[in-house]
């Protein structure tokens, strides 16, 4: 490439890609759907700390920017199960990148949150 | 590699990851600081939307978590200068997986968002 970088492009590019992500959940809930998790109960028991509302929001509003499939089987009982699109899969990439990271700094990060309560 | 992926441990480190990145402005200053910029006005201009008091928190919270360093120098002005250390540095591969990410789905996203607003 023979472009000058353009650095107010580059901010603009990840800042919209943070505010895309927005939170803490919306990562872990695409990895939870591409590791074949597909029920309400079974995506929630896979990420620790995520409260029930807090689940039922999220899947709500990935369902309106299309990175989740929602499908209610009308059997008794009704099974309602979530799988992720093709465009959630595209954030592969970002969450390896922060699996690697936080495999990395597991004891730096631990010893920062000791300092902090100490 | 021979191990079986161990999913819980994928999570904690994936969700480390998230809660130390906490937030949408500590990567942008990191890239901010990576391209070059030292003095406090310079890279809050880099920033677009991030306030004075919000880039003055988070640069304090930064050198308590050795993201940064801090320089005074006592010559008149007195002149204070910020630089990434190697530790801050580790976040280049998010960094670039986020800007990537934000520039291939820079209509996606732009759609959403006028959708929202109708």
């Amino acid at each position: 490439m023979n472009t000058i970088p353009d650095r107010s492009e580059e901010f603009r590019a990840l800042q919209d890609t943070l505010y895309f992500i927005g939170g803490k959940w919306r990562l872990p809930i695409i990895s939870s759907l591409c590791n074949g998790n597909k029920r309400f109960k079974d995506i929630q028991r896979s990420i620790p700390g995520i409260t029930t509302r807090m689940l039922s929001k999220e899947l709500k509003d990935m369902e309106l920017n299309k990175l989740i499939k929602r499908t209610v089987n009308d059997d008794s009982p009704i099974l309602i199960t979530y799988e992720p699109t093709s465009y959630s899969r595209t954030f592969g990439k970002i969450i390896q990148a922060m699996i690697d990271w936080g495999r990395e700094h597991r004891e730096v990060i631990t010893e920062r949150e000791i300092a902090k309560k100490v």
